[in-house]
Parts: structure tokens; C-alpha cells; sequence
């Protein structure tokens, strides 16, 4: 195994909740709609939809807010009254607001791993968001520094190390994402740990073949990362 | 003067046109109101519900499409009908394909640029449009980089100033706007640019007395640039 000169942590869903936030609108929407739907599968209209609008809006807050409303005036046949769009991006502004929590033992592993090695908080999506997240959370005072991806891909990733100057054999990832933080980091070389999440966004799940298919460890807790480091090294 | 080690140039209505087609939409949203309001002044309120706006949802189309929908709701009092508030989501998705139109001399003026100095495009907001539309305009392969800052302010130029290991006073800064281009960068003690452009948001210009507190140059169109630069350093 190469030296760690980079440690990049997920954030969302890592270090603190997201996934359950989004999950509790969604449920709200659901609510909501069961006047207007006759949908049966509206969880997974919405859903679709979602991953339609990716292309064009991205990930994030903002995003899922539209991506409500469309599902919205397409699932009420445009009956949905104005109001209740309204309600919609209230919740949306909610989930923008909603303060950090983070998971347990984060903070304490983020201290101790900075103690020793070079840590990046490194996410994806909105901004302004992830970034107010990140400053409130605090631990961008801890760690050495972090980046907003606009995509978690393979070419992100590298962009990333070249600008560091860091190999891909020298950098550790580990996050709640199969899709975005284990397999593009095992695709370039770099060494990557599953941290799973019992809520984890559809999108951000694989199919078990392609993750089959590559290498990377899985650790139960954030708590367990500097031990499973040590001992990876020894 | 000091030695040029960086220059910066904005994007959005300095090397292609942006705000034009935020007025675009915004004239066929107060049309649509039209039959929804009495409001005699839509465009204000429309800009305030904006900027109110901005601290949560940031830059950009998203966050304008969401602004609309509530200023629609609000100024129809609640009865603004669902197709109406899709048409204005399509507005959003129209604003987010519109094609790269490049203001006059760009592509010239940045290849010269670049052949001479180290040129970094800087614009803020939405990370994934203004990704798009800098791969888009094929410059990202002329340049030397690229940043999306999530707000100009003289703390996020210093950041990435830092990052880079350049001193203010090697930085030049070109671009449209005072509030983001030209203040923050003279602020720091940073060279500024300012390339006014007949279209500029509202939001982005800034009294007078706050200017001309400050110290800056303007040149006409970007394709002056090259010239100014060269004067100066004489
Ligand atoms: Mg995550
Ligand atoms: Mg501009």
C-alpha cells in the first residue's frame, strides 16, 4: 500500500444527515398529494423525475424543489393549487435551513485523523449549500480543506489530486456513496472505503455486479477509520 | 505596477452574453401576470423576492425559476394555475440550454491573452450551468483554468489567490460587474478591470460614491484589453 498523503471525506450522509431530511419532504409530498394523485407510485414518479432533471439542475435543494413541483402539476393533471406550490418550496427552503447533525463520532475521528494525516471534506452538488453546511458544521476548521465537485466522477477526482499533486495511490476516500465516493476513487487507483448509511439515495446506490467488480473496503462506523487505516499501512 | 502573474476574466456578460436572456424571461413572465395581477410594479417586486432569495438559494437559474413561482403566487394571490407555473419552470429549463453567445473579440482576445499571461476564467453561482456553459465555449481548453466561487467577495479572491501563490498586486481581474469584478479585487489590492456591458443585473451595480471610493480601470469591450495591459506595464 502506497503512503497516505490525502484522506478525502464524503459529507453528506458521512459526517452528518441528508438523506433523512429529504426523505421526510418526500413523505410530506406524499401526503400532500394524496388528494390530487391517483398515482399509486408516486414515490417513484417523483423519483424519475428527479434523475431527468440531474442533467439540467443538478443535484441539490433546489433541484429536488422543482423536480416536486413538476411531479406535482403532472401528478394533479394541473389541478395543484398555487398554495400548495407554494407549501412546496417552503419545505424546500426548510431543507436549506435545517441545521447540522452530525453522525456519531464524526467529530472526534475528523480531529484525530487531521492529527495525523492531510484531510479534505470533498462533496458534490449546490454551492452555497454544501458550503454553509460545511462552515457551520465547523470541521472545515479542523481539516486541511475542502472541495465542492460539480460531479463525483473519475476525471473529477483526478483533476482534484493533479491540482494537489497528489497520485491516486497515495489518496484515501471513504463516504456513504458506492456511485460517488467508493467506485470512481477504485477506478483510478486511489483507495476507497464504503461507510454505509441505513438512508442512502436510490441514485447514489449500484447494482452489486459493478461494485463486484471492484476493490475497496467497507468499515461500519466513521469511529472505525483511523484503526482500519493503521492497520491497512502496518 | 507589479509583475502580471494572473489574470482573471469574468464570464457571465463579459465574455458571453447572460443577462439578456434573464430579460427575456423576465418580459414573458410579466406578460403571463398580465391576467394575474395588479400589481403595478411586478418587475420590482420580482427583483426584491430575488434578492431576498439570494442568502438562501444563491446564484443563478434555479433560484430565479423559484423566485418567479413565488412571486406568481403571491402577486396572483394564490390563483395562479399549474400550467402556468410549469411554463415558468420550462422558462428555467430554456435558460439553462440557451448556446454560448460570445460578446464581441472574446475568442481572439482570450487566445492573445493566453499566450502571454496565465488566464483564469472566475464567475460565481451555479456550479453545474456555469461548468456547462465554460466547457460549452470550448475556452476552458485555452485558458490555463477555471474557478466557480461562490460569491465574489475580496475573502473567496484571496482564497483562491493563496491557493495559487499569487500576491494580490500580480492579479488582474477584467469583468462586468463592480460589485463582484471590480470593488472586491481593488478591495485587496488587486488590479481591476471594469468591461461595463449595457445589460448588467441590477443586483450587480453598485452606487456611484462606493466606485469611485476605489480604484480601478475601465476599457470598453474585452478586445481592448491586450493593449491596456501592455500600456500599463510601460
Ligand atoms: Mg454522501
Ligand atoms: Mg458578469
Amino acid at each position: 500500500m502506497g503512503e497516505i498523503k490525502l484522506i478525502g471525506l464524503d459529507a453528506d450522509d458521512t459526517l452528518w444527515e441528508s438523506e433523512i431530511y429529504f426523505a421526510q419532504v418526500e413523505e410530506k409530498f406524499l401526503e400532500l398529494m394524496d388528494k390530487y394523485s391517483s398515482d399509486g407510485d408516486l414515490e417513484k414518479t417523483l423519483s424519475s423525475n428527479e434523475i431527468t432533471n440531474l442533467r439540467l439542475f443538478g443535484y441539490g435543494v433546489k433541484s429536488f424543489t422543482l423536480s416536486m413541483i413538476e411531479t406535482a402539476h403532472i401528478a394533479s393533471k394541473g389541478t395543484i393549487s398555487s398554495s400548495d406550490i407554494e407549501l412546496i418550496i417552503s419545505w424546500g427552503k426548510e431543507l436549506l435551513q435545517h441545521p447540522v447533525t452530525f453522525l456519531e463520532g464524526v467529530e472526534e475521528t475528523v480531529r484525530s485523523l487531521s492529527k495525523e494525516y492531510n484531510v479534505f471534506i470533498i462533496t458534490k452538488g449546490d454551492l452555497l449549500h454544501q458550503r454553509s453546511k460545511i462552515e457551520e458544521s465547523g470541521l472545515d476548521t479542523i481539516v486541511a480543506g475542502f472541495e465542492i465537485f460539480h460531479e463525483k466522477d473519475p476525471e473529477s477526482y483526478l483533476d482534484f489530486l493533479n491540482g494537489l499533486d497528489i497520485k491516486p495511490e497515495n489518496f484515501v476516500m471513504a463516504g456513504n456513496s458506492l456511485r460517488s465516493d467508493v467506485l470512481p476513487v477504485a477506478a483510478i487507483g486511489g483507495r476507497a472505503i464504503h461507510i454505509p448509511h441505513d438512508l442512502t439515495w436510490d441514485y447514489e446506490k449500484v447494482a452489486d455486479q459493478s461494485a463486484s467488480a471492484s476493490s475497496y473496503s467497507i468499515v461500519e462506523s466513521i469511529s472505525d477509520l483511523p484503526q482500519h487505516l493503521a492497520q491497512e499501512i502496518r
